[in-house]
């Protein structure tokens, strides 16, 4: 198995993290990641990190990019269930995730996206 | 990593298959899930095997396994992304999973145990 699913939930899609990462993995996730948001029209992100125990530079450059990506075709990148010890590990590394939103869960992730879709929608909703 | 995550997404848990299931990772899973079960009090399981070429009897009777233990506990489990040459090779080996309800994707599974849930409440409210 060299490709990693991603779901459609709603106005997001789902992606959970589970098998060590590697190049070729991760640019079949952004080329795949990119080709579902274009064909869905999805307006978020969601990874789910919480089984990994261990996330390193190459991890946190791949996320940074895929939400920098996600960005330009107009959609959220919300990584979410990350460990208490890997929040430790990246800080210590310097590595914060600036370009990259944050929740404690799925669920909690995607009301970050709903949020910002109903934001949206009344800035639309407000201008003449 | 030798644990598959689980989610919870409102009332369902959403488990992804994406990595080479063996004896080890099926058991960790089945307790993980009962466990999750009993504390969130989810009443749906939705098992996503989109990643999935292959489906043997081993991964098949452990959708079974699934199915009958989270039945016990009140939860309903719904097998999705079933690919089509997995349905065929299924039924060619006479696995008809009939213990499993199926959907084609995580979106309609969502569905149908929401519909399962509202038919549930209806009919707990027409009870004298």
């Amino acid at each position: 198995m060299d490709r990693i699913p991603i779901l459609k939930m709603g106005d997001a899609l789902l992606i959970t993290i589970q098998v060590d990462i590697h190049d070729q993995i991760a640019i079949a996730l952004e080329n795949d990641l990119t080709q579902k948001i274009a064909t869905t029209g999805a307006r978020g992100v969601l990874i789910d990190i919480s089984s990994l125990e261990i996330v390193d530079s190459f991890i946190g450059r791949m996320l940074d990019n895929i939400a920098a990506v996600s960005r330009m075709l107009d959609a959220e990148t919300v990584v979410v269930g990350m460990q208490p010890a890997v929040a430790i590990t990246l800080v210590e590394l310097g590595l914060g995730l600036t370009g990259v939103k944050t929740a404690l869960n799925v669920e909690r992730g995607m009301l970050l996206i709903q949020n910002r879709l109903g934001a949206l929608g009344r800035d639309r909703a407000h201008r003449p």
